[in-house]
């Protein structure tokens, strides 16, 4: 087939991970994990990694990041209980942008059940105008290139 | 710029509406509606649309639709309390799969806040093997062809 | 039976209500909307009251009100895409605090699929002590004591 | 005061435990953990033990926990970050019910940050009328009374 449909990575493709449990609440009427749930998954990767990295000041800073795109290709169901690590690895780092892209695997599973992006925007508090990435969210970046 | 970022539609580009309300508890950290609530939003304007057209039977189908791939681009905050118009249309029908386009658009204005797609693959309900859309789905999507 | 078990009320009983529209994301594997999401109705109706009377400085505001109790009782489900009705009413209002009273309707049935409560109580934003409410917020309330 | 408030517990009240992760969309604009959360943490830890003490067929079983009463109380709050330890145990054990209390603790903690209860009415899957507690239950419930 000519598709481009990708197919599912492996967990060596990204440098970092985060396990998160899946609650009752995340099946929906289909016994399975909801597509939108996914997206929180993103989300928590990314901004526990920043936080934990000195990089997010979330009640302080001057800089926030704005989302601007996300998009997720899912390949496999999870359902609670199920346990989900989520890979995070930076494939572009603008001036005021960073590209993440993240995986989600299931339990021991070493196929993706789904992977996507998450691109940040980061922009001043007040005025929401982009400004450049600081050197500390760079530096906290840097270990999240793909190796 | 050269950049394919694209603009924020209007309302006529969509042939087919849905009021959401928001919740509190859409509102993040920062004061905005979470970029994850926004997939809700997709997943809510088509499952509505396929229920009320009668070609979506939740309980007792034969085929069901599954979410293989979602996307979103994001132009602008929306806040709880702001009501949110939903905007719906269909850009392909293929044998197995139907890809839908979404904007969103906050209060009254006619800018996109938001617009994303969202592709269904239909599976039979028990071997998970993609199916035929049945005559009574292509019939309801007929409407949702952009005008 | 001597069991203390209420019964469903009637909207009469409220002097306020909010629509809020369901979506999808609500229903979980049994078909219904979640017991969790109720909570979400509960938390909406009452916050939107006080930001629409003017009593909530969400982004400012000195005082903030911090949830200590909630309960809620249910009586019959709902689905998406069913509507529910949110009606409230202010039952007590101490010098620092204030129990509401939900009743959630659904579509247009005039018997309770739920009703609960939920305390807030005053605290200063950077110390997290009670406070007394504000003239403001009383004047708010007035209208919601029962009939 | 003669005020009936409870105090925290501290884990030794509990039989049984489950670390659940937060999220970033589990915070709210008050940047804590939002108080609808709470209940989705009591949901899983209930769910998780019954599925996983093989007393809960979520897809096939004849019986279904149809929740009728959940109530919380508030003591301190939990950010994202944090991780939730939701302790369990039952406190009755009807003819058709359950009553489940949890306490919710934050990382390391000893004193609960939240405590509630949960009840669980068993029905028949289709006509919905109370049933009787099935001998695998009963079974899985008796390591949840209090030591």
């Amino acid at each position: 087939m000519s598709t481009a449909r990708p197919s599912p990575e492996r967990r060596a493709a990204y440098p970092h991970f985060l396990s998160i449990t899946t609650r009752w609440a995340d099946n929906d009427q289909y016994g399975h994990v909801n597509n939108v749930v996914y997206y929180q998954f993103f989300d928590t990767v990314v901004n526990r990694y920043l936080i934990e990295a000195g990089a997010l000041d979330v009640a302080g800073g001057e800089a926030i990041g704005l989302v601007v795109e996300t998009a997720c290709r899912y390949f496999a169901p999870v359902s609670f209980p199920d346990t989900v690590h989520a890979g995070l690895r930076v494939v572009h780092v603008g001036t005021s942008s960073v590209r993440y892209e993240i995986g989600l695997f299931a339990n021991d599973n070493d196929d993706a059940v789904a992977q996507g992006h998450f691109v940040h925007v980061y922009v001043d508090r007040v005025g929401r105008r982009p400004v450049p990435l600081s050197a500390a969210l760079r530096a906290a970046l840097a270990p999240l290139e793909p190796r």
